[in-house]
């Protein structure tokens, strides 16, 4: 043996894992490349941490999150038994991964979540990858006519923001021969979410995370709904002690303070709406966000657009301290920036920044 | 489509999870079932977790957990490139199937932790079970003409506590051709350790949790150590944010206190040494343990043992509120009670309620 990592199976030795968001170290930076929420979490959260740590740390968690899964279901109009939570949202879109994905392939969009193609990788299983038009709405023909048996849509979609209505969700499930995760990570910006769908459909799972909205990115956690023999079968495939103490208690003090949810989503999106006003006044072409994060292509000094223009306007945030997000790998996405909204004060330098921009460019 | 798991893969469908050790609700219960630490967490635990908890909850954890890295590395004397963290060592455990087991055979010895050939039935590999005999010692024979891609052993050794000298791992290790994980979750409990192995042998990976000696379950924490090569593979597996912001303040706490850490140690390992010569001194065959528990072979008031004492005492022990492990399935198990260290008050409880069994029995 040379080398030890070549006893890695063949298609984990050629695996390129999932290239998160830049972190950046030291202060002064305005973050808004990873759709992280500008606010903190609800205040009622840093006390039941706090109150956890000093109890009973030495004891394992409860294994099912049992408390979390009886105030989500509260939350949403469900039973207790179709609810699972997972070490943030990836954990639960890896579990369906395991348990849905091998000999039949995984399906999803592009672009939309680029972890959906690594959990594939790490499985070794199929993938079908249906690719979207500059519309943005669903193929819904490729959908059609997919040999899949799991497949994956992110609504609101990242990172073009773009939500699709129940209507054009539930035409796709009812046709799709396999389970359809509907993932909505950003589905509290949005207008309408897919849960009350679970009723009529038992192949349907969607899936939520506390990292945007809730403002607990740090703390990872998330969950799915679906009927629960699917929650069954996630449960037999799930880690029995995936989500640890603190973690309950932030995700339960937060659950229970919708009232604060519910005042930090409407700041957001009443900044994300402003921001879109002015973007398009400068004649910028922006998709419509039922997100925390906006879709925008920029145009120059001159007017041009494209994806030179969009990597300069990168560079130039970079140098201003400013983190965005640019996918250069698509044309469908590589003459536009994601940025996810800040607070006011982070947004007016960003709108302070353009301008400068716009002079230079 | 009549039921949703129809979906689910085939050998998901026939797959039974992992039973963890029974959580009791409600208080007044001895619970020494699952070698969790009577003691709590080293009070700079609680300190640093209520500061992580107001501060940047927000915003997503250290993705590799770098000053863990570190720090981890810094103690036995490693390089940083050397270690990662999991969200509990079950993590780790899993990455390490995922990785290495499939197409040629996981291994395991039979009797040790039950968790293997779970995460192996997940991963659809094959398995190779290897019995020990009554000694408990390693079978070497069976070892090295084993033909499997990795082999778990367990050292402290559970439920039995018997440690493996680094001179037999060593033998078992170097004749191994492929990866060999030394699961030390009851390292800091024993004597010697492998991880002066890692300069050796390449194909070594030692795994470690909080969740013992630490008093931490309640956090899931654990990590690996190897070279570079393996850190590298189990970092494309692994999810990019699987140890949370909370959970990264707690275990850099704990790891800076190797004070505190010595100290609980040391209380553990001399009640378990006291309960050891207490129950030889009934007459009763225990394992020498180099973990936080004992497995020992009771006999009743008429001098008999076996599966039926050991049920018996298992049950008098819980109609009393004393909750400890028992494992019917096999017939090198039957016969004993694997019973973790408490502190000394739940000790004595324990002696006076074994002293009333004795008279009934």
């Amino acid at each position: 043996m040379n080398s030890p990592s070549e006893y890695a199976l063949p298609h984990i030795q050629k695996l390129h894992g999932y290239t998160p968001g830049f972190q950046p170290s030291g202060d002064g930076w305005v973050k808004i490349n990873t759709n992280e929420s500008p606010y903190p979490p609800s205040p009622a959260v840093a006390e039941a941490v706090c109150q956890a740590a000093n109890d009973s740390l030495r004891l394992y968690p409860n294994a099912k999150a049992i408390p979390l899964r009886e105030e989500a279901a509260k939350l949403h109009g469900l039973k207790a038994e179709q609810v699972i939570f997972g070490n943030g949202s990836d954990d639960i879109l890896n579990l369906l991964v395991r348990a849905f994905a091998n000999e039949k392939s995984a399906g999803y969009l592009m672009p939309s979540y680029s972890l959906y193609p690594v959990l594939c990788g790490i499985q070794d299983s199929g993938t079908v990858e249906v690719p979207f038009d500059r519309s943005m709405e669903l193929p819904f023909e490729a959908l059609e006519n997919l040999d899949a048996n799991i497949l994956f849509i992110t609504s609101p979609n990242a990172p073009t923001g773009v939500g699709f209505s129940n209507e054009d969700l539930a035409r796709v499930i009812a046709s799709f021969d396999g389970i359809v995760v509907v993932d909505e990570a950003y589905g509290d910006f949005a207008d309408e979410n897919a849960v009350e769908l679970l009723a009529k459909y038992k192949n349907l799972v969607v899936t939520r995370t506390f990292s945007k909205s809730y403002g607990l990115a740090g703390i990872r956690l998330g969950y799915a709904m679906a009927d629960a023999e699917i929650i069954d079968i996630l449960d037999r495939v799930r880690d029995s002690y995936n989500v640890n103490r603190l973690t309950q208690a932030a995700g339960l003090a937060a659950l229970k303070d919708q009232a604060y949810l519910k005042e930090v989503v409407g700041k957001m999106k009443s900044t994300r709406d402003r921001c879109l006003a002015e973007w398009e006044s400068l004649g910028w072409f922006c998709y419509p966000s039922a997100a925390n994060f906006l879709f925008v292509e920029p145009k120059n000094g001159a007017g041009e657009s494209g994806s030179e223009v969009a990597e300069s306007l990168f560079e130039f945030f970079k140098a201003n301290k400013i983190l965005v997000r640019y996918f250069p790998s698509s044309p469908l996405t590589d003459s536009f920036l994601r940025i996810s909204v800040g607070d006011d004060d982070q947004m007016l330098y960003v709108s302070e920044t353009i301008q400068k921009w716009l002079k230079n460019a």
